[in-house]
């Protein structure tokens, strides 16, 4: 939060995104910010055309662009990167480094003397380790995050407060669970006894298997698989309040929107997107790169590359001629009954 | 829980809701209940048509009704208000005083010493207040609340268990975190580095600021913006399993329903309404007092004092008419068929 | 997790179940795994012509199958039986026995002195149980859960950590309450003051009371009753990320799958299935045995028995029919066009 007081010159940004600049190197940056937000003491960014207007008013002292882009405004510093965004993610964290945690359990954490906690991890007031937990080096728990029995967690993995991770589940390094999530629960399984008029549980056994590099959002829930594991794949990221039932496999590189949901035993590929609030029944295929709209409700195997779009969805293009077309329902009925009219009465005049 | 044994006379509530009695006003009042619950004991309320049955049937003693409604029933006794549905709410407010907490820091909570706490305030055990936090008087954190590093909130705010309240986040006075609430989770926010072929993280380095008299439901999400502030505005109130991207702005007294979704860096007005399960997608604005259907989907910027249904949504009216043309579109492709057929015996009649 | 090493005969499992043998009942089974996943120690089980291939490729020793079924394999040892699928939960469940925790209060947990913890009860560190509440032999309390003043948690009952069940809710026998999930917080209800301009919360005055054998999925919620009751019947099962909102009533065995929401004063049923991510609105009816298709919202009164679609939700036969007429929408709307010109033609031919 706040900007850099000393600032870095903008020379030193350029280098560090490998960029191309028109305009003063010296010029001293101070933070970073939207085009709308940013004030004389920052950079900014611009990616698309939709924020021509932006650029155009923007009081940010060095703007990122495209390689190609030449704004006409004189007065901006211009730094040309092939993707603007990820320049911009790269100097924004160089202008908010990641806090760092004191290495250390706090007396009041409870962690069991058979786990095995790493001597740079910092476990903090009221986190509970079970027994045979492993928690890596530079891992971070919060307060009240809870690591079950035999639950093992990798390098520099974050555990934000109340985070509760099953036993025997698996983290990899550089994983973030941000707070509330819910990793390792129950599936949701049950098989129905009609003599006793009973849902009898089908024991969840397995396990859930988070792979490096992977983000989980605020109260999303993973659920623990049936037998075997429940997985998700390296870099995959997932927004809030997500649902991941059992036996669901995801790719790496995944997007997953807040509000998604995924039934039992789906697999979705590499570099998968479901935007918010989307639903996929169970046990399906999602190719590698398919992109899939928000509250949209995936019901069949999806092809590697496939845009699709409704409830059920279809093929984007396909659903765009379908919606196009829902607002011109009644006035098509309307013109079927006129074409009807005119049919019956040349009807009548031609048999008399 | 529970009704007042001692009860209160019919006359002091009428007073105190300023309401217009036909009936007793000495008649002793111990509870309010639904029409269709309540006993001989209880003060109730009809507001609307559609329970004119339950309140031919309701066994209350008196009932608050709308100015100029009056009842045929002479055993009951009768108050008219302008808003049956206030007067009960401050009516059981008097049955119901919310429950004072004893001040003070448990033994077993955990506050840096850079903190400050206020002395009427109550921090329960198993809560954290991290360094240079605020937390105002008559506050109450529940145990397993945690406030991050120089977060503040305001006076007689209430935060229930396992809320979550990260770091330099700011909550006003009056306000309500349900269970498991989070306000200040990294926003959703990724470039994507095709080269090292991985989602790089954009810093959230922006706050989440709740002004007064919110409520936030519990297990809602609420992200803190990439640069700057998500706002919830004054007097807003959200229910249950609710997302707020980061960089939101929500204006006062709107009401965000169960399950509803907010993307990124969307603005919603005054008073605007979302229904349960409600997607908003990111960078539009929804104007004063617009109401959108549930489930619906909103995907471009909606006018002032709209109402919105549909994925993607539209003008309720030309919902309605899709809606209604959807169920006869088989009957219309069987008409069209018909119409050809009949079109082609004619045109072989008149052309031999 | 994982099988156990010393195996019980297959003859055992089959009378455990009451199933037909065909093979060798001698056989050592190690672990229960689906077909595609068992290997030569495993039993599995067949359940539908959908996993043909599978039962034809299983590595498994054994498979449940039902009474008729009979499969060509020789190398595979079957056991007939009514229900696979409840077997193999009934089996799996011989071998992944639910853990014992060890009775006692932690002494890390804060129990008030006028709680009652029963003697055979854990409650585990940073537990909390406020005054007068109840809580019932082996029941599990973990890390983080908030039991509220006087509500009273039924025998055998499990609340994983972070789980908050608010003061004076009640929770029966043999309940599972996965992690994160909210029982009792406030619902949602307001009413407008126009002269003030602000929401004035209704106070929420009633309780949740949930019955027997039920499951509730991680971060669900389930709102206390304005006044009264909201209650959840005994046997039901909900899955994770579930909103129930105050005043609902949920009868007994029905099941509510991910991310569905509930209004306020609904009522479902016996049997009742919610798929994924529906949403039913208040003050409503669901019949026996209904069962309402994923993404759906249920806008009025179902039948029992009835099975919808789409949302609103229509009967099953009926979406479908709509469904299928939708992407031939355009084409319609094409011939239509063709056949006014044919008729046009006709028109002026016949009246020159």
């Amino acid at each position: 939060m706040g900007s850099d007081p000393a600032g870095r010159p903008l020379a030193e940004l350029v280098a560090h995104v490998g960029g191309t600049l028109r305009g003063d190197g010296s010029l001293i940056i101070h933070g970073v910010e939207g085009l709308a937000e940013a004030g004389p003491r920052d950079l900014s960014f611009y990616g698309s055309h939709r924020y021509r207007e932006a650029l155009a008013s923007t009081r940010a002292a060095a703007v990122l662009v495209p390689v190609g882009e030449e704004p006409s405004r004189l007065d901006l510093a211009v730094v040309q990167v092939p993707n603007p965004h990820l320049a911009y993610a790269r100097i924004s964290a160089l202008f908010h480094p990641v806090a760092r945690h004191a290495p250390g359990v706090s007396p009041r954490a409870n962690v069991h003397p058979s786990a095995r906690v790493h001597a740079e991890a910092c476990v903090m007031a009221f986190a509970t380790v079970e027994a045979l937990a492993e928690v890596g080096p530079r891992v971070v728990l919060y307060p009240g995050v809870y690591v079950g029995k035999g639950a093992r967690i990798g390098a520099d993995s974050v555990l934000y407060p109340s985070v509760t991770l099953r036993e025997g589940c698996l983290v990899g390094e550089r994983v973030v669970l941000h707070a509330s999530a819910v990793v390792g629960a129950d599936g949701f399984g049950f098989a129905f006894d009609a003599e006793a008029q009973a849902h009898v549980k089908v024991p969840q056994a397995g396990i859930v298997r988070i792979e490096d590099d992977v983000e989980v959002g605020a109260a999303s829930c993973i659920d623990r698989a049936t037998t075997g594991e429940t997985v998700i794949g390296r870099g995959t990221k997932i927004d809030n309040l997500v649902q991941v039932a059992h036996n669901v496999r995801v790719g790496p590189l995944s997007l997953l929107c807040a509000q998604a949901g995924i039934s039992g035993s789906a697999e979705l590929g590499t570099g998968v997107v479901l935007a918010g609030q989307v639903g996929v029944v169970g046990h399906i295929k999602i190719g590698d790169g398919a992109r899939i709209v928000a509250q949209s409700g995936v019901v069949h195997d999806v092809a590697p590359g496939a845009t699709l779009s409704g409830s059920p969805a279809v093929d984007l293009r396909a659903w765009l001629r379908q919606s196009a077309a829902l607002p011109r329902m009644a006035d098509l009925m309307r013109e079927v009954r006129a074409l009807r009219s005119r049919l019956e009465a040349l009807e009548k005049e031609t048999k008399p």
